[in-house]
């Protein structure tokens, strides 16, 4: 598809999507984030990361009403674990309600969180936080784990009230959300670190999906992971080869595979603000 | 429809269902339940239930896979507070995990949980419980305040993996779910009062719905409310006529619309025994 057309299909996206509530707010506070000074931030975190680093963590699922006055809707399992309990050493701007947590050591304003349920909010938080942190260069990192939807009613051909039963079957045709992936890399933020996420049911496919998804939206990273074994190894997808990341049994605080990711991802990070600035 | 087609599709629903899990031990767990004899549940309990009442109260929403290995689903906005609130004064068979609570008042084993979480599951149960209760006749009530899935995707004809995105608009169909109050009425517990629950987010066609509801499955009341109104007021829809019940805001303890709701139901459900016994 050529990009003009995933343009397109962006842009009609956001012209028919429900507005954001609040969104003044949230660029308020988003921008007032942002700017906090590393001195305010107190001196003994003992965080990885530079103080002038500023990470999106994306958590939990995105919901698809089914109804403008949404009734049902298609969710999908995700616990927001992956993302809240990466956020452990990162300083946080999305997150979902439900899912995500904010460490005591990221008490002290650190963390900003920013909740979201539809795929409508998601993706327009998402566009203005990469908008917002379009300055902060490559010393800004999106590390999307939220499970985004792949499909969706177009708001404009949603029944407003609940779906009537009783005259036979339902045909709903959902139309595929477009990639914002690569538009985040190509305009709104294009030196940020950008590490998106791949989990699969079927262990055969996993790493070809997550490598074709590394070379089509040109991220840094693919982590993937399979349903079944994703709280004990993923796999770090990159052009410099596939790593394999275990949990820590002996490690009763390490023991959950975030922490050695986290860690991967932090020196990969270091490595490309050096390489940005040489 | 006739009869014999609902039979049908009712029992071919539950021949494609994937299996209830430990349904030997739920079989246990409620007959035990059932023949608890009243002194074993204390003297100072404050039901307005006699010792010989069962009510199975459902609650929550049901969830319907789009996998078979379940990454996504249609879910509702259902709480499970209406059922939740209306267990206070009821024993409870049936419930929704996330969202029914067993207040103090019922802790010493005149509450059984039962969680569920998918229609195939909310749908096996109830019939094990409607069977179980078929003896207990007039004094057994079924209060159906959950918000059971109207469509669902038919187990056989579920993919086996996540659907794959990126091949265009995704065309789901939806067969309807066999409406099981007919059956609970007719064949599985005929002689239980049976209240069931209307939803709806247009009021205009609210209470002819819930009229219709009451016609065509032949229970005891249908509760109808509306979305935007429903923890102020709802209507009981009956053939002795409609009764508006609201909640009352001057009593802080009772400022809840389930209180008077369920003095309400419980007042028709003494009459219907003595009806019954006489």
């Amino acid at each position: 598809m050529s990009s003009e057309v995933v343009e397109d299909e962006i842009s009609s996206f956001f012209e028919s999507s429900p507005p954001l509530k609040n969104m003044d707010g949230i660029i308020k506070k988003l921008n007032r984030f942002i700017k906090l000074n590393s001195s305010s931030r107190g001196e003994n975190h003992q965080s990885d990361w530079r103080e002038e680093d500023r990470v999106c963590v994306t958590s939990g699922g995105t919901t698809v009403p089914l109804e403008q006055r949404c009734v049902r809707y298609i969710d999908n399992f995700s616990s927001g674990n992956r993302g809240a309990a990466s956020t452990d050493s990162c300083i946080t701007f999305g997150s979902c309600e439900t899912s995500c947590y904010g460490p005591p050591s990221l008490a002290d304003g650190r963390l900003l969180k920013l909740p979201f349920s539809t795929i409508y909010e998601y993706l327009q938080m998402l566009r203005l936080i990469a908008t917002a942190l379009k300055d902060v260069g490559s010393c800004s990192m999106f590390y999307l784990a939220a499970a985004v939807s792949d499909f969706y009613v177009p708001w404009e051909s949603m029944t407003e009230h609940k779906i009537e039963s009783g005259s036979g079957p339902l045909d709903i045709r959902l139309a595929q959300v477009p990639k914002m992936l690569s538009i985040l890399r190509s305009n709104w933020a294009p030196n940020a670190f950008c590490i998106s996420f791949k989990l699969e049911t079927d262990s055969k496919i996993l790493i070809e999906k997550a490598t074709k998804a590394l070379q089509k939206y040109k991220v840094h990273a693919v982590v993937a992971s399979e349903l079944s074994t994703r709280k004990e190894e993923v796999v770090v997808v990159s052009s410099s080869g596939n790593v394999v990341v275990r949990r820590d049994c002996d490690k009763p605080d390490e023991s959950i595979v975030e922490y050695n990711l986290i860690r991967l991802i932090v020196d990969r990070h270091s490595t490309y603000i050096k390489e940005s600035h040489s």
